[in-house]
């Protein structure tokens, strides 16, 4: 019984002796992009959720519900001021506006002083314990004196490359060594992404793109610490490469052309060593013309394993749901900056998200 | 920030005001049956752990070092009498005594008195809220007003069925429906896991063992439970079949003979209805001759999921490592009979297992 305690069931909340009258969940949407739309919208589908502030540069002083294509008003308008967006005291912000955490290290000091949980899709807080210490003990500290719980979740990183295997692991004696390899087949996704991946460059073309940095995967580190840091290892090296995969033959869709010669998308690999042995591989490949999209987890250990979701986690749709998924575990655990293998299993409810926090 | 608090990083733990001087993770072995001894022997070859208390009927006033086959002594005599095994304070007791929570009951409630947490592999326990309500309030209130944490976990109850489909929702915006398959060949598997199979039965015999109770794989209805809890589905109807698969041609291994007509193992379906809806079924079958073994989780909803464990999660192995895993978790948990979809990842740790704690 001693140290600290970690996990109180929902049930123990939902029984337990709660004071606060709570009518509905109440969130503020930091960041209306693409993505934030689609959190939005998805928050919004939900029994028992209410919005009551949004931020956004863009269609300042519309009311949110036109912005996000609702076809009717919800009496929030969008500003660019993040404190007017708390003033209304949201139990949780969803935060997702930019991938670099030094960017966004303002944004989640403002909401936590605001004594409001975050639940953030930048991708560098999902596990900046490594790659970012300073800032994560700043913000670590600044949640625990403020009583508020930040969390950065998505599907990669988040869920396929580091959560899941993770999870998967707690079946085995022991674990030596774990590869994961995400598999996306490009040919359906929007035109935006398939730019991204640099579909249809030359391989002088994709090498500038690649150092401009706009071909660059966020996550595949953090996704590493995070197994590493779960399963007790020390990462000493830690290499990734990005690469073209180049056509053989020539491959077309609605969109674009791909000759022979140029790229089809892009393989990024990170390899994490401990004591000369690589311990952690992980395989990121989007390109036209991929047989199918899957997610591997492959466990060497005891025993071995391998599990694989057929079809690949659809990316967009994946993120938004863990992240509105992940309200109530938000809401409802300790304060601090939380990774994804501190927090109970999260997962989508079917019944009034109220009753949960 | 309403409602009580759910999560704890360990690596606040490990950081935070822990007062305790750790040396070790201290447990105590309730019962030293085939599977208490392996979760003894396993959780003996981490480091950071000892056994300070054992119990079980045979075997009394031996050294358990030596009754679980280390071929030397660790200074723990077997006893029959719990509360002698609890006189060292263990921070924690593995319970591997028996699958009925009913007569389970009084010595986990003597535990529980002893303010000791649990890791229980009772396939009842796994989820009682629904089965044995009375029970598991009586046990939740108990171990609250001791401030200690009780938990049931393993690979099936605990994982296979439960936990790992529930993660997999995380990236669902919602969930209509989940099917859980669970396909064992029998073939390579201990004489006693083929008879309790019901492997080489006629078709009468088969009926007499599964009419005795013997054939029966608890915890399907806990494993259903656990996912309509976490859903916020309510289970108005459920039904469970078990059958013989009878073999279409001879089949035989180092064992056992099967003839045609015989059966070479059991199917076993679990069916939750929801207001007429089929919305939880789970398969479990385990046999001679499967072409292959695996466990498969299907999710119906936003988006569709399949994702499957090639050659299956090796049972034996599982439960071990599940509750092994699970200790630092519940040590460190809030007090209550929780479950595993309450408790953050469970996961092995390759460095000082007292240092989580």
């Amino acid at each position: 019984m001693a140290g600290g305690r970690v996990c109180l069931s929902l049930n123990h909340m939902s029984t337990g002796g709660v004071s606060r009258m709570v009518n509905k969940l109440r969130f503020a949407q930091v960041g209306l992009g693409p993505m934030g739309v689609r959190l939005c919208k998805l928050a919004l589908e939900k029994e028992g959720i209410e919005i009551v502030g949004a931020t956004e540069r863009a269609n300042l002083g519309k009311d949110v519900g036109e912005v996000i294509g609702l076809g009717k008003k919800l009496g929030v308008t969008l500003t660019d001021d993040l404190n007017a967006a708390l003033a209304a005291e949201p139990d949780v912000v969803l935060h997702s506006t930019l991938s670099s955490l030094e960017l966004a290290k303002e944004q989640l000091a403002t909401i936590i002083k605001a004594k409001v949980d975050i639940v953030s899709t930048c991708e560098e807080i999902s596990y900046p314990w490594q790659t970012q210490p300073e800032i994560a003990k700043e913000l670590d500290t600044l949640a625990q004196e403020n009583n508020v719980t930040v969390l950065g979740t998505g599907v990669n990183p988040g869920f396929c490359m580091d959560t899941f295997p993770i999870v998967m692991t707690g079946v085995c004696q022991k674990v030596e060594k774990i590869r994961v390899a995400r598999v996306q087949d490009a040919t359906c996704r929007r035109l935006p992404f398939q730019e991204k991946i640099g579909a249809g460059c030359t391989p002088e073309e994709f090498e500038e793109r690649k150092a401009s940095g706009k071909l660059r995967h966020v996550g595949l580190r953090e996704s590493s610490d995070m197994i590493a840091g779960a399963m007790g290892w020390k990462i000493n090296d830690y290499r990734e490469t990005i690469a073209p995969i180049i056509a053989k033959k020539e491959i077309s869709n609605e969109y674009l052309t791909v000759k022979p010669g140029q790229a089809v998308g892009v393989e990024q690999i990170a390899i994490s060593m401990m004591n000369g042995k690589e311990i952690i591989r992980m395989e990121f490949q989007a390109y036209l013309g991929a047989p199918e999209s899957y997610d591997t987890v492959y466990i060497m250990g005891v025993p071995n394993m391998e599990v694989t979701v057929k079809g690949g986690i659809q990316g967009d749709i994946a993120t938004a749901s863990m992240a509105v998924n992940a309200m109530p575990r938000v809401i409802n655990a300790t304060p601090g900056l939380l990774t994804m293998k501190d927090i109970a299993p999260v997962h989508p409810y079917a019944g009034d998200w109220s009753k949960l926090i």
